[in-house]
């Protein structure tokens, strides 16, 4: 390359596909796209950049260091860091022309400017979807976005998943019982390393917490319930926690638990996990967490919950909602590195017509009757080449079939079609050109 | 509103759009991303963030003026202002991983900070295809790009369309002909002129650029040739112009237009434009506009042309193509404005499941098996509802059909089934739902 050239690149935390994965990719959107939209969320689009006083309204933390900001003339801008804040501005600028519960789902990239890392991306994908409702929002839709994940990653095919559910409340009465509200946080971390420390780990920290003797034995007989569903539910009433955020946070639990089985969600795919807490202060009530069975190293494939308030920013309205969101991008990127998933071709084309001859008008036509059969099909232009080359570039594409076209088959008014998976070859008739089409798409 | 609040609106110059709205648009990139897909083109999705210097690259003129660059850390960024670009370098970048001809496509967001006024937009997406080859690209190629952009606009039903078609060589070998080389810009800007000052104008305009007299009226009589593609070719070779571009225009024009019809693309739906020639120095060959004939007001939807060498700032390989872009935002901004189009419904959900009771047990086994037959269903969670607020939803939401379940209901093992549109009723046993789905899906 000569010197005067720009070497061509992507900066580093950026995800760029060759053809064969974008495939793939696009079939995952297009799988979580239906997916959500057979459970009834409607689509929306935002624009990437906005200004800086909206995005970064609520400010402070991580997310301020993180974002791409920059001057436009005399606008100050944001790209969007999440999904979830462009939902808010929205359903407070268009509030009078929605319907609600407003139930949206939202597929588009995000920007966060973090370290580059394997695996951790400064652009990348999110599909949300979240129920948004006016003042008050029914306490069984918690029960509806377990069904929606349930069905998309069902439609994905990406194996064995659990959905694991808790519920703010039951952590919070339950520190509130303790009387250590102030260490509310310290308290939840604690509980929450318990697999890596054991329960003797938990107890030595929460003693350096200063909480009573008979209290750590709560919180550990807390952390040991698991199981049945029903189990779970008994246990926690067993455990006679006289605190209203705790009882509420069982009775969610329980009504939520119920409703997700009516739902048709498989008892092996969904569990109540109460070390599930989510790192955001946001969550109010059920929390959601995702993980594929086989490969829980990728950690939470899908996560969410339920919030008090989306807008209060923007309005004075009181917009509870939930939702859940996945992060596609670095998902694609985990399930592309362990061979989870591999492209397959690396086109959707079907067909690509070979002419043998000078004269394109027979492949031309011929291209057309399959085109207009909603079959994805090529015609090899490059009239120069030699069969050779010619032949290669379809078998390079991966394409099933190979249609040639050369003087003979033109005398006879026929084609031959060569099967590239079956390595087979028949003749057709120009005429029978329809059950060609037919025989392509039932294949 | 408070005055804590932060008021909630987005950018001038970016588009958003209500669901119904959203919901026609995806429709609309759904038909497009089919019809290019059906054509052989692989989907790419590369980054909106670049480096300046790759974006950059070619410099200069209103581009570099228009983006929107800025730094973060110590990285100069721009955000993609077309597809172009950011193609030249992928294929530099990947050239090794890639077959050719390479026919890709994609739709993606782009960015240009242009005064914002009615129709034009600082976000907006372009939906490009292009057919870029290694070293040489056949001739053929530039006509397929008709056919599917023919292929295109018949999927999108938006009435009447008119592909115009052009090639560069006829333009510039006429300018070479009349020996006014260094002024073909102003020729052809005079020549552009026909429509608003007529030949008498054109004639006056030439004279000032001190053009003999009997080479403008080989112009005049150049500029009155239109109609059927023959008669046009026969009479560009009529003018007996000896310039070697001209005549390898007119052939190449020749060439195309034959195949052209070859691929099925009706006379009615193209023609050879000989005003045709499109602002960039970019274009070598043949170049096209599409208009909607009924609506001429909306300029071009869908141009593009062919070029010599796509990626001359990232490589030393020659990488001719040929392609076209819709730059769909403005196009449909201005289909939505003329009312061509407008949203049927707020949302695709195709059944309201209403309960009217508080148990929710049997209206989420019927949702359930409702979205197992792959009908988007939403389910009526607001149980504090009345039924009238209930109802109030569905139909705002204008859904087609409401399936009503009551305490009598249950009782009967059956629901009421409300066809919103034809305004009937109809009851069915829960064990019949099977029929109803099939009902609603032949629909």
């Amino acid at each position: 390359m000569s010197d005067s050239k720009v070497q061509p690149k992507i900066l580093p935390g950026f995800m760029e596909l060759l053809p064969g994965d974008q495939i793939l990719f696009n079939q995952l959107v297009q799988k979580i796209r239906r997916s959500y939209e057979n459970f009834g969320f409607v689509p929306l689009d935002t624009p990437i950049i906005e200004l800086s006083e909206i995005l970064l309204a609520k400010g402070g933390g991580a997310t301020e260091r993180q974002v791409y900001r920059f001057n436009k003339g005399e606008s100050d801008l944001t790209l969007r860091f999440d999904l979830t804040v462009p939902l808010a501005r929205y359903v407070s600028q268009y509030f009078d022309d929605l319907q609600f519960p407003f139930r949206r789902y939202q597929i588009g990239k995000v920007y966060r400017g973090e370290k580059p890392q394997k695996g951790r991306f400064r652009e990348f994908y999110q599909c949300d979807i979240d129920i948004i409702g006016n003042g008050s929002l029914g306490l069984l839709n918690d029960a509806e976005i377990p069904a929606a994940i349930y069905s998309t990653f069902k439609n994905l095919g990406l194996g064995n998943f659990l959905i694991r559910i808790n519920n703010r409340k039951v952590l919070t009465g339950l520190a509130e019982y303790l009387g250590v509200k102030d260490k509310a946080n310290e308290v939840l971390g604690s509980i929450d390393k318990i697999e890596k420390i054991g329960s003797e780990g938990v107890k030595k920290e929460l003693e350096k917490l200063a909480i009573p003797q008979e209290k750590i034995t709560t919180i550990i007989e807390f952390t040991g319930i698991k199981g049945d569903t029903k189990k779970v539910i008994q246990e926690l009433k067993n455990l006679s926690i006289s605190n209203e955020h705790f009882l509420t946070g069982v009775k969610e639990l329980e009504v939520v638990s119920k409703y997700i089985k009516a739902l048709g969600v498989p008892n092996k795919n969904w569990c109540i996990d109460l070390s599930i807490a989510r790192g955001l202060d946001y969550y109010t009530g059920t929390v959601y967490e995702t993980i594929l069975t086989d490969y829980p190293e990728i950690g939470s494939v899908c996560s969410g919950g339920r919030f008090d308030n989306l807008a209060e920013f923007y309005t004075d309205r009181k917009l509870p909602g939930v939702g859940v969101s996945i992060g596609l991008t670095r998902l694609f990127y985990q399930l592309r590195e362990a061979n989870i998933i591999k492209p397959e071709t690396y086109t959707n084309t079907k067909v690509l017509v070979l002419p043998l001859t000078d004269n394109l008008t027979t492949p031309f036509e011929i291209a057309s009757k399959l085109r207009d059969g909603n079959i994805p099909t090529e015609v090899y232009l490059e009239t120069e080449a030699g069969f050779r080359e010619k032949f290669a570039y379809g078998r390079n594409l991966g394409i099933n079939y190979i249609i040639i076209i050369g003087e003979e088959e033109i005398k006879n008014s026929s084609i031959t079609v060569k099967d590239m998976v079956k390595r087979t070859q028949e003749s057709y008739s120009l005429k029978d050109l329809s059950v060609l089409i037919d025989k392509i798409k039932n294949h």
